[in-house]
């Protein structure tokens, strides 16, 4: 299976380790937006090339996985590339993932192509604890809490405020909010109840970290719903203790079973991740491989985490699968 | 969708309490080996009728959710019935589901009839979790723990040892393994190191307690390969404090992330149940949704949890899947 990645950050590194990981596949070319002289990749006899050449290696990749952003990459890119490829994006915009959905799966069932969107982790493997969770226990309730981990947007955010040289911002989930749950409680949350947010800031010299301090903790739609504590460091201290990108969180569905409700069912679904793009590129890579199958099987059109059979997704066969992992 | 439950057990009783919570589903019919009039049901407008009746009615009913054992039950009925219905089983033997697969396969391909055979949760949702595990981080361990929970077999062992009145066996995993696990070590555990085993006892009077214990402590596969305790209780103490089925456990996939490997990629799934065959109950008539389905678009075959695309679960829609849960 001959692997295409576009777009060479976090998540197309990540994806090229996950190929590497699985023996059924190679990376065929890394496609980038940059001159492809000034990208340096780690795998030994794949290309670089640039983006404006990519339609002339189509019938040479069996799937292109998108590593572009949702604000303006993937809404571009995903409807346009799978008019040529089978492809696999994470697009994580919660909101606009029907509107996506339906832009990739029209061009998709044109070209005869699978497009699998917004897989990952949140989209992605938490979408499938909810999904089964709500399928087997219909009368429960959905928890899902984040972290301990890095949130890319909210360091951003804090980034953007004037006087701020680095950030990196915690998301970390209250722990007897978690605990509440876990212990079969059915509690209604507010948002301060479930989540924390901890910020690690370098400023400039002479800042006003007490004006600083207020513009984070009182952000809009980021900081001001959370308890929210900020921790002023230097830069050395933020490159020595601040550089991995690891998250993760808990999907809990509680639910009642038994004749007259009496009964208690908890399903926990929990991830804890030293590299969120890793892990996420790992997903990806697995679906990869079930666009692949189910396009050699003849069908077409956008597709989900919700719609792909599980066992398209492991590199063993059906008989394997049944013998060993059921 | 009319559901048909033959055998009217625990899980029987389960599968009729978690029809009830699903509103496009209903009871047709128990079907039971005793006589009918002697087998009292909770659905109103349900029928209860002999098992050699069951064929008179097989374009009644739209799927048939077998609750046999599976040692003897299962291995015959699930190939028998699959001629005439869609069926589901919870077939448990892991040892023999590829024998089981095959001949459940032969006849559900000659009668165009859907059998998902071995669904609950273990096999079931833990396979899932070891299959999703396995494909996305293909570079790791996989640790199942089960417990806390009462395991029928091993309680079934302790009653026919001769003086045994009746009998309860907890299976309880190591915390101290589990809390490794969940810390990214990835111990080669051996059995003893993994689960412990309690058991609650009513003996007869004057039954000589040391040589029962004896009897339970070093049974072979049963308890001789665990550390295991054994207290005796009266039965009054049997009957208030152990008369629930509790079961749950936890699967890990650890795995490795990165080039060069360099970081952990921790995958938890964890079930805490108060009643085992309630929640198994749960899964199968999730699975019952999708085995109609599945055959209302002309599939036919033996499946098993590894087969079926997630949203074939839900009674929602796709487009409602995609807007409330991805």
């Amino acid at each position: 299976m001959k692997i295409a990645i576009l777009g060479y950050g976090n998540l197309g590194r990540g994806v090229e380790a996950a190929i590497k990981q699985n023996s059924d596949m190679e990376l065929f070319a890394v496609f980038t937006r940059r001159n492809p002289e000034t990208v340096k990749i780690q795998t030994e006899n794949a290309k670089v090339l640039h983006i404006d050449d990519m339609l002339n290696y189509k019938d040479q990749i069996d799937v292109l996985v998108i590593c572009g952003g949702s604000a303006t990459d993937l809404p571009v890119q995903t409807p346009e590339y799978v008019k040529y490829f089978n492809v696999i994006d994470s697009f994580d915009t919660h909101a606009k993932i029907p509107e996506h959905f339906e832009n990739v799966d029209k061009n998709a069932q044109n070209s005869g192509k699978i497009g699998i969107i917004s897989v990952g982790w949140d989209p992605g493997m938490f979408s499938l604890a909810r999904l089964y969770g709500n399928a087997i226990l219909p009368n429960g309730n959905d928890y899902t809490f984040w972290g301990k981990g890095v949130s890319q947007g909210h360091s951003d955010a804090i980034r953007r405020i004037d006087g701020v040289v680095d950030a990196r911002q915690y998301t970390i989930p209250v722990e007897s909010a978690v605990n509440a749950v876990k212990n079969g409680e059915t509690p209604e949350f507010t948002t301060r109840q479930k989540h924390t947010r901890e910020c690690f800031v370098v400023v400039e010299d002479g800042a006003d970290k007490n004006y600083i301090e207020k513009q984070i903790v009182t952000m809009p739609n980021y900081f001001a719903d959370y308890d929210t504590t900020v921790h002023f460091i230097t830069m050395e201290e933020m490159k020595r203790d601040h550089q991995g990108l690891p998250h993760g969180g808990t999907v809990i569905r509680s639910g009642k079973t038994g004749w007259d409700n009496q009964n208690n069912a908890i399903i926990e679904y929990n991830l804890k991740l030293d590299s969120n793009p890793e892990f996420t590129s790992s997903v990806l890579i697995a679906y990869a491989r079930a666009a692949y199958r189910l396009n050699q099987k003849g069908e077409k059109g956008c597709k989900t985490v919700f719609d792909i059979p599980p066992a398209l997704l492991s590199a063993q066969t059906p008989e394997e699968l049944r013998k060993q992992l059921l």
